[in-house]
């Protein structure tokens, strides 16, 4: 059971119901899921949270699909359970087939298999990575 | 120093050497970096590890971009400052501007972020986002 | 189920009882919680981890409720649940109110963010930073 | 060097600036730091990421010193060297003596080692625990 | 319930089977455990992830013993509970007893322990550490 | 440069040159490495991690290779660069050659690969997994 319990809207404050509807009117949906019904105990947190991830997750140099499969690799790499749940929903919303999804996993396992690689055999930079973007 | 020293290519086996010649060919380069001379002492580790990758980041479902920003992704979510560099280069030469690298950046914290409010919070698993792929 | 099962109480041997006692004296409690019946298989863990643990919990230089939501801070970043629910516990009996629970979680939400971002930037340690505590 | 270099304050938008202004102003000092001059290059990151920081490390039910100790538990734990550097620094500013981080120190590695042993023995949630914060 | 639900051996494409086939017949059961039922979706992943942990595990230098026992530690380490269970299993399987199972998780606390106390400190590699394997 | 420096031995006081002799008795040799200088400020967390290591690492029911094996698995794991060169040393003076090295990182590395694929499937543990030790 989340640890405060769900704040569900008719029992909010109109400060938590603002961010619930534009949660909903930017999803396009019609429920809250969990996890904001679980940190609108701090309604700080809820608005900050909230409006960074609108404004991260808005379409930009890189589109939606890609954004929801970033945040379902690194969830999947942090092992959060809820997290891989739903944004292995919204990567699917966003277009994610399951082939996708497939290559996806295989990226991420590879990553986190090298990166320990690296790490046990100490491996230098090479000079040309070095350079920063500029080169 | 990487922990037994690089093999170049004029020392490498036959073995070996093969294995760099199939990385240069199938990244169009002249060069071997440094993750394959250091773990190139243990030939089955080099030849299975890098059949592994060129399986896994071929073109698929998913294009070459968006494979490297993912492997890109984790190894910034893990802190592997090797395969941060080299993944940053390679996501690079796949056509990462820094207006992607930017949102790719603000994305992984935002993940790491909330990854730990959904702990904190025990936040439970919402009914829909447990029904598996079959919904 | 708990890999080897509880050890209760009444089942357990004179050296395992010592330490039971003691944690219930040291807490001021008349339970043990099932960490410590889950690794008091292994006498010499039970024995060091608690001797560890009730020396480093101590009153010191940091209050004892500090120390509660340290150790909460870093079993929320590392993801166990086990250890979530249990230091929420210790923390609140040490005096932790939900509006400090609000803002360390938003604390160790930002810093798992900002450790990403350091990363992926590849940030240089300031001078300053690099001069120790002799400075 | 990081990535993209240090945007420094004479060659900085007046977007950038204001960050930079109110980053000196809120920290009271005459400089800033090299977190801020990397992720300069995305403005909106820069603005993001610092409103965050400023509203999450004001006082509040928690006192700057416990907050910045908190940061300090979750990047060691993390193993981001440069947060450590630069939060072992604002720590001592707000008060941190070398007692208090030794303690701070033991408790993280505490920590750190129960959660392995919690995950290791399977340890099983005590019904107390499980009740959330109603009870 | 796993997110695709499990490809069983009836339903299984001649591929899927082959591969399934050769886990029983090289680990000596009459079943297949969850993991490969999971991602026997993609036949590709499946086949690849097979083939490496046959190698790997195969005996050579280190005995299976000591290799489940390492793959036990980072699973532990990384708080996969699936992992966890699955190696303590092919690990009894192996040979190890309770008594090796409980000196394993005291390494593998005392090692994330230790980790964190360096971070921390900011601990100076020594010099005879750095001089590779050569020395 | 450690953050407090190191305390050598002359400059130590008695509590501290006792446990640097206990050290150096310990493992046969004439220096203590900088782990044990840099923490030696505060000495209580010398002493106690000095006697759990010095208990823990002792010949059991898993010799001291294995033991420096599993150390060294975790710390490449958690990327911890200090770690991995001691403990790299250490393992080596315990006689692991360089084809157990090779093997020892390959199991880490599939480790680290096949429990992101856990998480990311979402893979149920299989019930005989699931009955404990017991069976």
């Amino acid at each position: 059971m989340s640890l405060f319990g769900f704040i569900e809207y008719p029992d909010a404050s109109p400060e938590v119901r603002a961010v619930y509807d534009d949660i909903m009117a930017t999803r396009k949906t019609d429920w809250v899921n969990n996890f904001w019904k679980s940190i609108a105990h701090d309604p700080s947190t809820l608005k900050r949270t909230w409006e960074d991830i609108k404004q991260i997750m808005a379409p930009g140099a890189l589109d939606p699909l890609t954004k929801e499969m970033i945040y379902l690799a690194v969830s999947v790499s942090n092992q959060c359970n809820y997290c891989i749940a739903s944004h292995t929903a919204s990567a699917r919303k966003a277009g994610m087939t399951p082939e996708m999804f497939y290559e996806l996993m295989a990226v991420v396992g590879m990553a986190n298999e090298t990166n320990r690689l690296v790490n046990g055999y100490q491996v230098d930079i090479d000079a040309p990575f070095q350079e920063g973007w500029r080169k």
